[in-house]
C-alpha cells in the first residue's frame, strides 16, 4: 500500500488497530488464567468483552469506509504481548506475578492509547464524523481500563507483591 | 530470574526499559533521517539526546542497586521499532509519511510512559527515593515529548498530509 493520502495513512492504521486488537481477545483469557487475584481476573474478563465491542466499531467504520479491515498483521502488538507471555511464564510469587501482569497489560493499553488518539484525529480532519465518534469511545474505554489497572495496582496488588512470598495465596 | 519480590519485578523491569532505551537510540537516527518536516527531524534528533540522559539516569540507579542494566532484550520495543521500520519502508507522499512516523513515535513514548509509570510506583514502594526521582524525570520527558509529537501533528504535520502528494515538498 503507498501513503498517498491522509486517507490510506487512516486506513492503514485502522487495520494496524484491527489486528492489534484481534490478538488481544487472544491473549486476554490467558492473563485472566495467569491472574491470582480475583479483582485483577475479572478486569482481564470484563476488557474482553469490551475489546470484542470494539472490534464490532472498527468492523463497523471499515463497512462504512467501503473497505476490509483485514491483511495487516500488528507487529507492535505481537511483540508486547510476546514480552507479556515471557512474564507469564516466570516462576515467582503469584502477588509478584500479578503485578507484572498489570505491567504488560498498560504497556498494552497505551499502545491503544496511542493508536486511537491518532485515528481519531484523522477521522476528524478527513471530516468522517461518525468514524471520530466511534473512535473516541474506543479511547476512553482504553484510558478507562488503564486507569483502572493502575488503581488495582494501587489499592493492593503492589502491596500484596511487596509483603512477599505467598502472603496473597494465604488469604484465598 | 524468579519472581520472589517486588524488588526482583522492580529489577527485571527496569533491564526492560533500559534494553527498551537502547534501541530507540539507533531508530531515533534513521526516524530523522526519514523525516521531511525540519521541526518532526529536529524533535527526533533532540529525543535522541535526551534519551542517553535517561540511559545515565538508569546506570546510576542500577549501580546504587549494585546489579547490572544489562542481560534482557525488549521484545515490547523490538516490535514497536520493527513496526516503524515497516511504515518509514511504505512508498507515498513525504507529508503522509511524516504523519506516519509521528504515529509510531507516539506508539513508542507510550510504551515509555506505561514501563515508567509502573517502575517509579514500584521504586516509591520499596523506598528507594533517589531512584524514583529519577524515574519520575524521565516519565515526565517522556510525556512532554509525546505531547510535542501531538502539536507538531496537529500544528501543521497532518495538515500537509491532507493537502496531498508533494504539498510539503514545494514548501521546502
Amino acid at each position: 500500500m503507498s501513503l498517498d493520502s491522509l486517507h490510506d495513512l487512516f486506513v492503514e492504521e485502522l487495520r494496524d488497530i484491527h489486528s492489534a486488537e484481534r490478538q488481544l481477545t487472544k491473549a486476554l483469557p490467558r492473563m485472566a488464567k495467569a491472574a491470582q487475584s480475583p479483582q485483577l481476573r475479572q478486569a482481564f474478563e470484563r476488557h474482553l468483552t469490551e475489546t470484542e465491542g470494539q472490534i464490532e466499531r472498527l468492523d463497523r467504520i471499515f463497512r462504512e469506509l467501503g473497505t476490509r479491515g483485514t491483511g495487516k498483521r500488528c507487529i507492535g502488538m505481537e511483540g508486547l504481548i510476546e514480552e507479556g507471555k515471557e512474564m507469564m511464564q516466570e516462576e515467582g510469587d503469584p502477588a509478584v506475578i500479578d503485578a507484572a501482569l498489570i505491567a504488560s497489560a498498560q504497556k498494552v493499553e497505551h499502545y491503544e492509547i496511542a493508536s486511537y488518539g491518532c485515528v481519531r484525529n484523522y477521522a476528524e480532519m478527513l471530516g468522517y464524523k461518525e468514524a471520530a465518534r466511534l473512535l473516541q469511545q474506543n479511547l476512553q474505554e482504553e484510558e478507562a481500563t488503564d486507569e483502572k489497572l493502575s488503581k488495582l495496582a494501587e489499592g493492593g496488588v503492589n502491596e500484596a507483591a511487596m509483603a512477599g512470598a505467598g502472603a496473597e495465596e494465604e488469604e484465598e
